[in-house]
């Protein structure tokens, strides 16, 4: 099949339907009224606003969460838009099917309407990005921006878009670090199409900056700033935000995930085929022949943790796993790889793969040279002691299995954590080449590198 | 036993008897008459002189080989010295009971008289050190030095001797780098006795120069040439040679055998006794005990070496080790130890001491940054392929027994090597927690620590 069999194949399947839409647009006239009579009602000066993938018509069929958001007045001070943003949400769920108060910078009103998740967000009514205050108020710059540029070109946005969730690489949440909805807008009002997009992944890399919004032309000065900040980051792509010149749309995009993007947008214009947005689902694995395949070792660290929401919890899990990564290799057990996540129970898992279980009951200490006060002192501490050059060294006994080894790190405080987690893991399970049920498929594509691996 | 009465029965256990000293001094003068006939018959002008300890009467009882020199005079063109000196030396040991010719800077004749090791060792009979032109020449300086300056310390010297040779720390060896025997004199000379010798163990290494020939006032710019290139070299001492400026009497003297002399002083002064100058023979022990207690493995490579003085195999025994030290540790042994030698049936060995023989199947091979051309092959090339940052990794296979990296290493000249040995080693055999009969004490004494240890 051709490229644009495939990708009107690709389109058919993501594309809502005439009836979605039009169920949609009902229901986002219905919501804007109620937005404005409870606000008459309540006597405050608000305007509705839609943004995010609905707003803009670049949305996924079936996937058409409502994003709505209050803006107040920019006099309005902030503790008042925080008190009334939420009790205008309230009132206008009121009249929905239920709701929840959910915490961002902001807390903010979760409800749902007709099977549809609607989340109803106070902010500023913004015009310009010197006016913008609260972290949401982009938000609303962001859609117009877009309504003004995308020029038809919508489902260029749904192609990229389920490409990069097809691949793995769509996101922008902290425990993802993928491409956010806005960014692939930009990218395909940049470079005019889908194709065009892939075509230019290796030239977008090198170019490094995009400027869409000519910032650097309008705001020299600001736009240098945020380029220069960014790039000591590291970033792997500078997109100066079109509606906000001290921004880097691209900012939480990681290298790992811009390398999927590269590698799968290459062999996608090679080899064309529909597997790239709709993979196959992976069905079971045996990770205990992994490991005898691979002669590598898996040990599971599984604990309870507090209440955390994922993007609190996952790098601080992140951080954990990579604490224990050095802390074990300074005893001298070398991890191959880590991988963290949550059981269906809710307790929390870190898998780390190593390389043995078991170390020597000796090692070699070094110690001071020998002729200082610490040297005589090593002396006589150690029984088998030698020089090599200068310095002393002892055989120094040392515990043997891993089990072993990470419980004595953990009792020592040996090992870097997330702060949440410092106790939690105190009290954690450590299983040696044996995982749970419920994660056996999760250690198999760990195991495999089917998980982070590039190819599957 | 208070210390003094310790070294006075050291003393008359290392103390040459009236009956040897006779048998001694009557072989002396025998050999010197034998030189000057014989001189005169072949129509030489060379004049014997006796050097080493026997010369200056610091040898131990029993320890009496003969170093008797022929000194040709300056005018001699060197060639000329080269044949004489042999055909004098032949000449001479026609006389004697036996004799073989040896090769050092210059050939020599070793012969054997009434029991006596006899070395004929022609060289150039020079005054002073501008005239020293062979390696040999300054040894009749030393004797005359030694015996104009030692003052009846002879006993002293004796006392010194032995206890280095009792903690293991005597002889100039190449493969020793310990303290010659005019190193001890020499300390004798400059700190007054035995005792102030070893009470001076941590001044000297502080003082770091002695001057005893006081070249620093004389011969200013040379002293200080050599102390520069000394330091450089971070030699633990820099005795400036009483009779050669240019030359630091303990440039062969490694930290390792300083730092044994340096605990083994302390501990003698502040417990002395008998044993430190005659350590109790050590008898037996299970090596195989002793890698089950340390959970670490032995492998020992066993081969045939071509016909090579020690003085040549040592060092490339020890270069080749460490060679084997560093390869296998790239490839994720860690080795712990490592011992060389000979066995009695003229092989060469090595043998390391690992904490592994078996290691995981498939390794994490790191990659180029995925955005290079480097980086599309790598994708290309392996299958199991992921990214860390802009990096890329894969998993490789690998060989999984140390004996079959060993033999991989050795046919991949990724060995570092003694010259001599890059050929004989690639025909070696690999034990592995095995050694045959003749090596069971030397692999129990490398891996109870006990051969480099210094605590026995």
């Amino acid at each position: 099949m051709d490229i644009e069999a495939i990708m009107g194949e690709v389109l058919r399947r993501i594309k809502p339907t005439e009836e979605e839409r039009a169920f949609i647009n009902g229901l986002m006239r219905e919501l804007e009224d109620l937005v404005r009579e409870t606000s008459e009602d309540l006597g405050l000066d608000v305007r509705p606003y839609f943004v995010g993938s609905l707003a803009k018509d670049t949305y996924l069929a079936g996937d058409h969460d409502v994003d709505l958001f209050l803006a107040f007045p920019l006099r309005t001070p902030l503790k008042k838009l925080r008190e009334k943003g939420l009790e205008l949400g309230r009132a206008i769920a009121e009249e929905l099917d239920s709701y929840e108060i959910a915490y961002a910078e902001h807390p903010y009103v979760r409800a749902s309407y007709k099977g549809v998740k609607v989340d109803l967000v106070p902010c500023y009514d913004v015009k310009d990005w010197r006016d913008v205050r609260t972290a949401v108020d982009r938000s609303i710059l962001h859609t117009e921006w877009v309504l003004e540029n995308l020029k038809g070109r919508n489902d260029e946005v749904r192609l990229l878009k389920r490409f990069l969730k097809g691949i793995g690489a769509y996101g922008s949440e902290i425990y993802v670090r993928g491409f956010s909805g806005y960014l692939a807008e930009i990218l395909v009002i940049k470079y005019g199409s889908f194709l065009e997009v892939l075509r230019n992944a290796d030239f977008m890399l090198r170019q490094k900056i995009i400027d869409p919004g000519n910032w650097l032309k309008h705001e020299y000065e600001t736009a240098m700033k945020t380029i220069k900040r960014e790039a000591e980051e590291d970033r792997p792509l500078v997109v100066i935000d079109p509606v906000d010149p001290r921004r880097n749309v691209a900012a939480n995009l990681s290298w790992e995930k811009y390398g999927r993007f590269y590698f799968k947008a290459q062999e996608f214009l090679q080899n064309p085929s529909a597997g790239f947005f709709f993979p196959t689902e992976f069905i079971g694995g045996d990770y205990l022949a992994e490991l005898r395949r691979k002669g590598t070792h898996l040990v599971t660290l599984l604990f309870a943790v507090p209440e955390m929401v994922d993007d609190l919890l996952f790098p601080q899990l992140e951080r954990s796993a990579k604490g224990f990564e050095k802390a074990l290799a300074r005893e001298g057990f070398a991890v191959l790889g880590w991988n963290i996540g949550r059981c269906k129970s809710g307790k929390a898992f870190i898998m780390l793969e190593v390389d043995r279980i078991e170390r020597p009951m000796v090692r070699i200490h070094p110690g001071p040279e020998f002729f200082t006060n610490r040297g005589w002192d090593f002396y006589q501490k150690n029984e088998r002691v030698w020089l090599v050059g200068k310095r002393l060294y002892a055989e120094k006994a040392v515990k043997e299995s891993i089990t072993d080894v990470i419980l004595e790190l953990l009792e020592k405080n040996q090992v870097a954590m997330g702060k949440n987690l410092r106790k939690p893991i105190k009290g954690t399970d450590v299983l040696v080449d044996y995982v749970p049920r419920d994660l056996e498929t999760e250690a198999y594509l760990f195991l495999s590198r089917k998980k982070e691996g590039l190819k599957n």
